[in-house]
């Protein structure tokens, strides 16, 4: 038994994380929101209480502002606040800086994204290799539970080709993991989490292709598909975090991820990609300041949370799979519908940041119960994932499965070099 | 007579106007471009050499640093120099400091474009009376020549109008100064002049219709017309400077300008201005930094000095006048085309560069001679226009008078706004 919890980070996804938290903080214990800036904390806590999501009144919710880059500071923060549990929803430059204060101080480790270095985007696949991994064997010397991406995509995604390999099937042949977001926020055009991470995804597309690595341009491969729910949506090949540890631990020969993306998106973004403003290599203007363009472009976009209250629509995540089962072929399509609106309602947040925040806190539950205190570190498709699918069916994201779905048969994808 | 140039500015329309002035400095006398950064003023000294323009060698040709907003360095330089002409072609924030200088020293003073402020965009008209016109009266009383915008358009455009009233009509109801680019710089894209300067214009459309201003929405008035030449192209209702003294000086009932833009810059233009990215106003971003985003859009476009030398097609800019003469109507168009290549052929440069030093220069050599040494502030429709357009016909940019043109005819234009 694990427990308070220590959440890194006050942007979108920490506001459903505290507030799911909150409501499991009979489980969990206190529950304190640190990031560089407290009143971004502070914020969220009178979210928290506004919605009376604080189950036990005799814990404690509180903030603290912290460094997350200064692994002395966050050690003193681990042990005075007395967490044993750590979410990192912190932007991807922390990550590492976050797991070496968890190994130092014995606290679990969680995050929902990569660790990424500021000056270096799209690096040689598999990313975890990169970084994290590189912390695998202490982890594993020291009992430290570190569970890698358990957002939704990755997180949910990879729990699901967990349980598809575990009760569907016998053999994988393809996997397609299926990420569209057909709600609407009104704005002329917003990301809808941190456009500096958004948009370093849409750098280079990796896709794992009959057990190998291709690279291929972004936005060059497009599928249309018939989402339950939402209907039909252009999907668009891109790369995500998830091949880099299903490549390694899922027996599929192609596992691929699709995004969805409307023709005034990819406008927008060929139109600042092609004139440079998503680099985010520092350009010097006239008056001599240096400054990565994709800073200034994150500060004139609007906040992701900002959107919450006026989103519409729902989001549609599946993975299509196709392999065998006791030797006759068989396709199943996986998935969760989230609706904006509903996620306002309940936690005062949209769709996009409710089902990365939801998976995190059943995970910090689990593990606070010990079913995943697995004392050392995993990617999410090496737990067992029937006890994750099950609870968060109890908060949020129910997940359905379709036998025979729609077909999803994407063309012959070549790579554009070799690696 | 008049003698010694000081060019300030180091930019595509200095190069010009140096070259221009190197091929007559046997009037002009010797020629100093003085600008920020020094290496850009010798750039251009190293390209009017290697075409070998210095027609009189015994004159000199040299560089200096300046600051252009400090008034006491400028009126050093200009003593320092003993220059009796000073053409203006830096960035518009320094025309009112520039003046400033000259006023004190007894110089010469003539710019391009009219006077702005970095922090407000597209002021109340008429914008010659925000800051040149207050300066008026002290050139009057000082015997300062001045030459408000005396480049292509405002500039040579003026004179035609000028022309116009003296030589075509009895009275003008209409002026449609059309301007098109139907060149290709083969760039995804980029500006043909300073970028900051450049998408300021594209705020507010303000315009003269029936004796009024009439404030419009950017892009939204569209007409085609099949221009001489480089045939038909879209040009859509703009604010220009022109305007801001026609209107004063000029006996027509409605003058307008229009601007050629594709869809493809169309677009682009309005991405980044739905975004925030033309903003001059500073932002602040997550690091602490304030930059305005314009300033970030100009460090990653294009320089526009570098389009020359791949630059095809030509220019086409033109006034459309409707009125009357001896009783009967008549319409003109009179025009200029000018071709990018043979611009990089003749000075290295590309014809919007061209089409704006060219005039400039004309008007120092009319300025050396006495035609044009008027002893006060003038906007170039209050000059001469005859030794003008003369002049220019055997410096590159010849004027062509077509009667009875392919008529112009736009739609009503209403204001958006009482003014």
């Amino acid at each position: 038994m694990k427990k308070n919890v220590l959440i890194i980070g006050a942007g979108g996804v920490a506001h459903v994380v505290a507030h799911k938290c909150a409501m499991n903080n009979d489980v969990l214990g206190d529950i304190c929101i640190a990031s560089r800036t407290q009143q971004k904390c502070d914020a969220i806590i009178e979210s928290v209480l506004r919605k009376n999501h604080l189950k036990d009144s005799t814990k404690k919710l509180y903030s603290r502002t912290v460094n997350a880059l200064d692994i002395p500071s966050l050690i003193d923060l681990i042990k005075d606040t007395q967490s044993e549990i750590v979410i990192n929803v912190g932007q991807s430059y922390i990550n590492m800086s976050v797991l070496e204060a968890c190994i130092e101080t014995g606290a679990v480790y969680m995050d929902t994204a990569i660790h990424e270095e500021p000056d270096k985007v799209c690096e040689n696949p598999p990313w975890y290799a990169n970084y994290e991994w590189k912390r695998k064997e202490r982890c594993e010397q020291q009992g430290i539970t570190a569970i890698l991406g358990i957002g939704f995509d990755p997180g949910v995604v990879n729990a699901w080709c967990a349980l598809a390999q575990k009760e569907y099937f016998d053999t994988i042949d393809t996997i397609d993991i299926l990420d569209v977001n057909a709600g609407s926020h009104g704005k002329y055009f917003a990301t809808n989490f941190d456009p500096e991470i958004n948009f370093r995804e849409f750098k280079k597309v990796w896709t794992w292709i009959d057990r190998q690595w291709v690279l291929q341009k972004v936005h060059s491969i497009r599928m249309d598909y018939d989402f339950p729910v939402v209907g039909t949506c252009p999907v668009y090949l891109t790369g995500h975090d998830e091949l880099h540890s299903l490549s390694k631990n899922i027996d599929a020969n192609s596992i691929r991820f699709w995004m969805g993306f409307g023709d005034h998106y990819l406008n927008v973004f060929s139109v600042l990609n092609n004139i440079g403003l998503l680099s985010e290599k520092p350009v010097k203007v006239a008056e001599g300041i240096e400054i990565a363009p994709i800073k200034v472009l994150k500060a004139v976009l609007p906040d992701p949370s900002s959107l919450a209250p006026g989103y519409t629509g729902k989001t549609c995540i599946g993975n299509f799979i196709r392999g065998t089962k006791d030797k006759a072929k068989r396709e199943i399509f996986i998935y969760n519908t989230c609706d904006h609106a509903e996620c306002y309602q309940e936690v005062e947040s949209q769709a996009i940041s409710y089902t990365a925040g939801v998976p995190a806190a059943a995970a910090a539950i689990l593990v606070a119960r010990g079913t995943w205190d697995v004392k050392h570190m995993v990617n999410v498709e090496e737990l067992d994932p029937r006890p994750f699918i099950d609870l968060l069916d109890t908060m949020g994201l129910p997940t359905e499965v379709v036998e025979s779905p729609v077909p999803f048969t994407p063309p012959v994808i070549t790579s554009l070099e070799s690696v």
